[in-house]
């Protein structure tokens, strides 16, 4: 038996679960939903829990879109999640991420995990003006 | 023999040293030096190697400033470096980021820590249209 | 010169090898042995010394042996170690996890990382009845 | 300024911040609400967001509620968040968790880290039968 | 209840934690037992057990002991473990270790992590020499 | 558009590239320069910028060149940075590093991340003599 499930198609789905493809389909505007989505309809409580969190969190609010879709790489690209980075790389390039700005963004990810290390293992306490 | 190493003062650092620190003010226009420079001063080449990095990658680029600096706190929040969060998120309310905007950019560093393990768990293979 | 390891197979053992192969196989009553073994058996110490561990740790013990497995599994998807994650999921499934139970072990997997990203970024300090 | 949030009280907290302190003790069947819950309610969509997953994932579900607490707690561990591991040990206690099967789930927690990381290592692709 | 378990002396401990205690002192040449064995003490066989696997890993080998404790030393200060960077820290020291390869150390670990979060975003396929 | 960058020949590379080739090459006398550096080419200020910071902290220092890689590998095997054990792996070997020393700088990386997930979670106070 695989640990892998196998993408659930429109076609096959249930109705809860076209009801969240729907959903996906019309906030984001495409006619496409992305695999792991479907691949998350084998539950679809959770499938609706985890879009409805995207929706809310990534949704209008207090930093801009593109601001909120680099902030999404950074920390998948930090924890080493490819499909996150290919996916969260592709709305960032919709709404504007240009390749110096992915580079840049590639550089800070990297050099804060530099000084996250040194920082931690130094023990350096909280400057008195910080606390 | 402990493993924390304190502070070097600016009165008590050598030459090299001293040109690091007062870099460090000169660019950040303060009078001040955070510990964390204090504390790497024991290892002068190190200081200097990762000041000169921070200087270049967080210095004017693709991105504008306050977006560099969200990036770092995000990062710094995904890897739990209290220091960091505390160092960074001072230098991004500096340059300008609410409490509302702190607020979302946890939020996403909570819910990219979430779909980063279940999209890596599940091994969703990535899209034919992001390969 | 590869980074990759090849799997010893039995035929080719040396005696301490296949002295842990069969106790394997005995342990868990069947007559194969799956990769990760055969890897480490290039160094037979460490082959010996991990399979003790794994033989004593996950054995009869305070927790019932699914328990056990689900919490493996559990860290293993946080960890993203897509090979724990398959031969871990497929003990699970062999000591009766059902597709149901694993969609709740990852929703709980998934959660955790993003409130235990909340609860670091924000420094919570433990209230004082669990401390 | 500083970093951490102080906790909002009930006596200071907005309506619809009461109105998740109410809802977390109904749940709960307890008059008290933990620091997490308080702080995280400088941010009232996050507050809210947040405890309606956890009561649905930590909800009733095809895993008995102990052994979800356990799940909890052994991420938990793996991420090293101390306030997580005292929150929901003691979710775990007050369900039934005894010494012995915390002191199981930390060796299985430890072990399993040290296994990953060998099989991260070593590359070990998934054998046939899994895939 | 108190997630944290207070350490247990030797007077207080029962024969099977006090025979581990006498082998950690007579291996180490030390009549002192730091507190992580006498916090793990609460649970007998995880002591017998890990103080096994440590002995037997950081015993004699094909890497000399001062270079052992040094990469000991590099996944906890990667890992953000205070206290195995403390107590490996202080065995390192015991063995040899400078404050300049301490520092050159960091060095290493902090780069080691950049470069690790850049080739992981990146996804740079292995070169077919490596392969 | 693929989130995977392909890699820069020396043919094709603008001078400040061909700068940076031809220092590796130098450096490391050798005529091949691996892929890391012609994905990172796209981007020459990070290429330039990371070729710097290895060259100088990979270079002569307080810890011999083989004890330097054994380090970068540990981290990396800790991180599950595929790539990075490779090159770094190869580099070791180049410089010494045998079988039976990889076997057991594996044994050592394995271990300390069992052992730093159990003091975390048990959540050990640094003793007083090494405080």
């Amino acid at each position: 038996m695989s640990a892998r499930r196998r993408p659930i198609e429109y076609a096959d789905a249930p109705a809860e679960v076209r009801a969240v493809y729907d959903d996906i389909m019309a906030t984001r505007k495409t006619d496409w939903v992305n695999d792991f989505w479907k691949v998350l309809a084998h539950d679809p409580p959770t499938l609706r829990r985890v879009w409805t969190n995207i929706k809310e969190v990534m949704g209008p609010g207090a930093l801009d879109p593109l601001t909120k879709e680099l902030l999404y790489v950074a920390v998948s690209a930090s924890n080493g999640c490819h499909y996150c980075i290919a996916s969260h790389g592709a709305a960032a390039r919709n709404k504007g991420m240009t390749e110096a700005q992915y580079s840049e963004l590639l550089a800070i990810v990297g050099l804060a995990n530099e000084t996250n290390r040194l920082v931690t293992a130094l023990d350096v306490p909280i400057d008195a003006r910080w606390r």
